[in-house]
């Protein structure tokens, strides 16, 4: 029976994808995915059939996802981290309500970005934070400005996604200075490259020196709160619990 | 040798708990966390010894952690959902740290209750969020609302956790008015009851007449930013894609 699975894999090891994502992708008679996740579990599912897609292709990927299973099978569509933290899930379940198809969908969700460049950090989501992603290929940099603003008032610690491209180079400088309205330059800050991969690196900086560090699309920038600190190389954000005593 | 590991079980059912998750608590002597959590997970784990813990006992079922280990347990100290969101992580490290012990500390992440419940909605969280708790206990009430007021006005999507207590009964009341006075009546509101176990249930309402649904620490409201919308039973925040053509 035909069926779209929209699947979070997770970070991007077999460690971390949940047996639910796994079960999923068993189920399926054909894989759709971005070429860099394709990849990254192929070996894993030797008897299933993938098509690569490449970025920005994301509403064609859908199309075809659909065009599949309208033809009856069942379709996987994955997506890194969680399918629904700016992954395929929405986009998917767009495409099928305009255009009326009565596929059953699932959404399958996985450990986000986010949470993964936490726990290598130590604990620096801890208390309440925010995700913001710096692409501004579908948001005007205005929006993105004015959510980095509002976070930093609501001394929310934030997490950075798509932080800087290789065309997108100043946003990241201009979120920084936003930030630093609200926080002062010793705010702990996290870089994290390829979470949860076993190239995984991360560095702990300061919102003042963070700029000397490499950013790119495979980092994560975890900006603390205004009581975060780092201690013994771990980023922590206290809940407030009294240690002591 | 002495070790901890602080793990995010995910939402409570073991087809979403991570294979790290499961072969860490595999790799215990012994696993500690809050009751709820220890019954979720007790009959799959037969040859270990469990230690229940109350709520509000954090600091005292860490300390017992670092006992254990210091000597010479492996300890799995185990919060539902990711242990970096309001889960244990963060106090254990603390605590660790505080007492100068060096015993290695391992944090491993689980889905959070805010990706789990988004994937049974939907996919409200397809773009920016905010992810807040409600819980005064450890944050003051104006930190809370202040936060809440910065997340509308930056028009994230905003998922609350322990919206509501049986002592706490009007900041949930509060929140909705702070967030009216930036998003209409109409802004889709997503309801997650118990969001990845059996016993899941979900309500989708508005802002106007959430207040009229159950609400209580077993749930987590999704609200909608001012794009989101609800169809065919979806709640769903665009990401700005061009769905038609």
């Amino acid at each position: 029976m035909s069926k779209i699975y929209v699947i979070g894999i997770g970070p991007g090891n077999m460690d971390e994808m949940t047996p639910r994502a796994k079960a999923a992708m068993e189920d399926s008679d054909m894989i759709i995915g971005y070429n860099t996740y394709i990849d990254l579990i192929k070996a894993y599912f030797p008897q299933k059939e993938f098509v690569y897609s490449g970025m920005t292709r994301e509403v064609e990927r859908c199309n075809l996802v659909l065009e599949k299973a309208q033809e009856g099978k069942k379709v996987a569509l994955i997506s890194s981290g969680d399918s629904g933290v700016y992954g395929m899930a929405g986009i998917m379940l767009e495409i099928v309500l305009e255009k009326k198809a009565s596929i059953p969908v699932e959404i399958i969700p996985g450990i986000t970005a986010a949470n993964a460049a936490a726990a290598i950090l130590g604990s620096p989501l801890t208390n309440d934070y925010a995700v913001i992603s710096l692409s501004d290929l579908l948001t005007p940099v205005e929006i993105i400005e004015n959510r980095v603003k509002c976070a930093a008032a609501g001394d929310f610690a934030i997490c950075l996604y798509n932080p800087k491209s290789k065309k997108r180079t100043t946003l990241i400088e201009k979120c920084r200075e936003l930030v630093l309205g609200h926080r002062n330059e010793n705010t702990p800050v996290g870089i994290v490259r390829n979470a949860g991969r076993e190239e995984a690196s991360r560095v702990l900086t300061s919102l003042g020196e963070m700029l000397q560090h490499e950013i790119d699309m495979f980092t994560i920038v975890v900006i603390g709160n205004s009581t975060s600190y780092v201690k013994n190389g771990k980023m922590i954000t206290p809940r407030g619990y009294q240690v002591e005593g």
